[in-house]
């Protein structure tokens, strides 16, 4: 089984489409749910705020008491209670009379508003003071947050299939809830082929490569906000079969790298159609063209390039993709519109992912010779995807821009 | 001492900046350093490509042979060796020869060019073939990654108070290098006071309210690629003095939420200032004003409020700048221009940061009333920032927008 016919990264697509899988769901604490998908819609047990409360540090007031006080007409209100944070007050205000509040604290009864602290010219910390001195006026409801204004009981307030940013963490605790549930972190197995990788060193001998994909795609791995195990394989048949079989077994997907061009070392597709099925051999894009697919054992596998540039545009291209919607949520990196700075070339009927530099009103492509050049991708802070359909594109020519920080989880 | 005149933000920012601390560095394997801040330069130790190599699978050929090449006028080349990944031939090719070659393979002695695979009409993988039949030509250097095209030995290929992403590990490796100097990452201690607080519960005391900044708070502290313990303590002076002593041994930060108005139960301002120097206390920020920073002991304070928004408002404005430059980066949340969707309105005087959703074309303010509507943050995606000088923002007014996915650590 080897690469022969390019299919369209469309069909490419759809074969991963057809053979997505799903992670299963688990119960966690909410403190460790930062950046998890909630698998449930979470409804509220409560009004937020459960009372009315104060929104400043003032006086709870009846709001018409204060009607008509000016710096030039200064009112006067007994203090009758106070409340701090956590407290509240059995006493009721009536005309005439304030209790010191502070901000959260429940609004007592008689009271309709919250005068702020530094509308008041005693202007003190201490409890003993009788009276207040108001130079401002307040109308009805001003500083209270009333019971519910922000969710009542019963509302949904986060849908299923959110990724959990602090502000939903936040509103899950309020609606009551420690405890939801979430998709599985998929676990992946990266396997790094290839006879002439040897960890970074000073000294290399002939035809030796360092291993950069270790770093490289097991990063991108996690950036996709995944747990990844890597081992390393000689080509050898037999040791990548036993690799990829133990794999197919404790993990969720499987990813290689090396061993899928047409030489007498690349066993990494043979190996994967011996044991499974091989989906796709060879997608019409660039960089990247001699990219797998299959699957053992109900266990996906990527079968990626050795060379760490077509490995990341793979990566790019349809592994991001399939990785996000394991945890059931949609891949969607941010594209802008800038104008290009040169005209760029590219083949019909084949994806073109450009490494381009944007800044804010133009981009420009990255120029590099080969795949195996990582320092463009250190200088890129973009793709331009050249669609199959389209003839490179022309100088000044508006195009999509697709920004790399865009395309890891947690953005 | 408390809250008594506010200071611009941009005075806020200038004391902050007077007091910034940078984490010491430390020695770490280049595995562990997806995210992390180098706080070296990185040299290469090769060329990389560290010997010409083929970009392609195909055949190590002298270019002249194949001129004229075409499907009307088919060439033959003699095969003399092959060569894989991690292999190389001590063969040397004379004219009318050819030898097989693997993607990455060190150029065979006498080659000039790489025809592909696909311009050859023995498309076997056999290793018994004598002869090719070639329908194409090359130039010379065709498919040829040459020594040292991507990176010379001595070239400084990562700079000083990067962070690391994939490529930068990619690059850094195949500079030879294992072990890198990075920042240390900040440890924080977050504080919660409040008495009024319990976790979350079906089951609500009046006066009670939910402990959501626990959760808040300590994912967004995450969110900027730090560490952070979280404690919970009473609004008890000694208490609060005792937590914020024993954090300022063990942690590079504090911050507390809660405490931070004037009311009888807030005694965070003052437990510091007791055992540190409170440097500001009230910014004219919203959401945010009563928000104070101090130091104890060499350790940094930042005290919030204990309301989620504000809270979370005072972090965005002031913190997280601050934990970035804790790792020597520099904090540039992305901006983008667009049209106000409805008038806004904001006091001289006052920096606000009205929480807004942004489409493609426009932005609005969402609304909502006082600071703890924790909703407001989950329809929001970004905020408009209006400055102290700026009354207010006309509808249809450019300003400019800044997502809350750009203000974290991975983007």
């Amino acid at each position: 089984m080897f690469l022969s016919e390019l299919i369209p990264m469309k069909d490419a697509l759809d074969i991963l489409d057809k053979n997505q899988i799903i992670m299963e769901t688990e119960i966690i604490d909410l403190k460790n749910s930062y950046l998890r998908v909630l698998s449930e819609e979470v409804y509220s047990f409560h009004d937020s705020p459960p009372f009315d409360k104060s929104a400043m540090d003032g006086y709870a007031v009846i709001a018409s008491d204060t009607f008509g006080a000016s710096p030039n007409a200064i009112k006067k209100l007994n203090i009758i209670d106070q409340i701090g944070a956590g407290d509240f007050s059995n006493k009721i205000i009536n005309s005439g009379e304030a209790i010191r509040i502070a901000t959260g604290a429940p609004i007592p009864d008689g009271a309709d508003a919250v005068l702020m602290e530094e509308y008041t010219i005693t202007n003190s910390k201490g409890s003993s003071d009788e009276y207040i001195e108001i130079h401002s006026q307040v109308t009805p409801g001003e500083n209270v947050s009333f019971q519910g204004e922000d969710i009542k009981s019963g509302d949904l307030v986060v849908k299923d299939s959110t990724i959990i940013r602090p502000q939903e963490m936040g509103i899950i605790a309020s609606a009551g809830i420690s405890n939801i549930e979430v998709y599985k972190i998929p676990k992946v197995k990266l396997i790094i082929t290839g006879n002439e990788l040897i960890n970074p060193t000073k000294k290399l001998e002939k035809a030796q490569i360092i291993n950069s994909n270790q770093y490289v795609i097991s990063s991108m791995i996690k950036s996709c906000g995944v747990h990844v195990d890597v081992v390393s394989a000689k080509d050898i048949f037999e040791e990548v079969k036993k690799t990829l079989l133990d794999s197919s077994k404790d993990y969720d997907l499987i990813i290689t790298t090396g061993g899928t061009a047409i030489s007498k070392g690349d066993v990494v597709v043979d190996a994967v159609d011996s044991i499974g099925d091989v989906l796709f051999h060879g997608v019409a894009l660039r960089p990247g063209k001699p990219v797998g697919f299959g699957i053992i054992a109900n266990t996906p596998v990527f079968m990626l390039s050795g060379y760490p540039v077509a490995a990341m545009g793979q990566f790019d291209a349809l592994v991001r993709n399939f990785l996000f919607k394991m945890q059931n949520i949609e891949f969607n990196p941010r594209k802008e519109k800038r104008r290009a700075d040169v005209k760029i070339y590219s083949n019909l009927g084949r994806t073109d992912f450009i490494r381009s530099y944007a800044d804010d009103d133009k981009v420009k492509a990255v120029l590099s010779r080969g795949s195996g050049i990582l320092r463009s991708m250190i200088e890129a802070n973009s793709y331009i995807i050249v669609d199959e359909n389209q003839e490179g594109i022309s100088k000044d020519e508006i195009v999509d821009v697709v920004f790399f920080e865009s395309m890891n989880w947690n953005k």
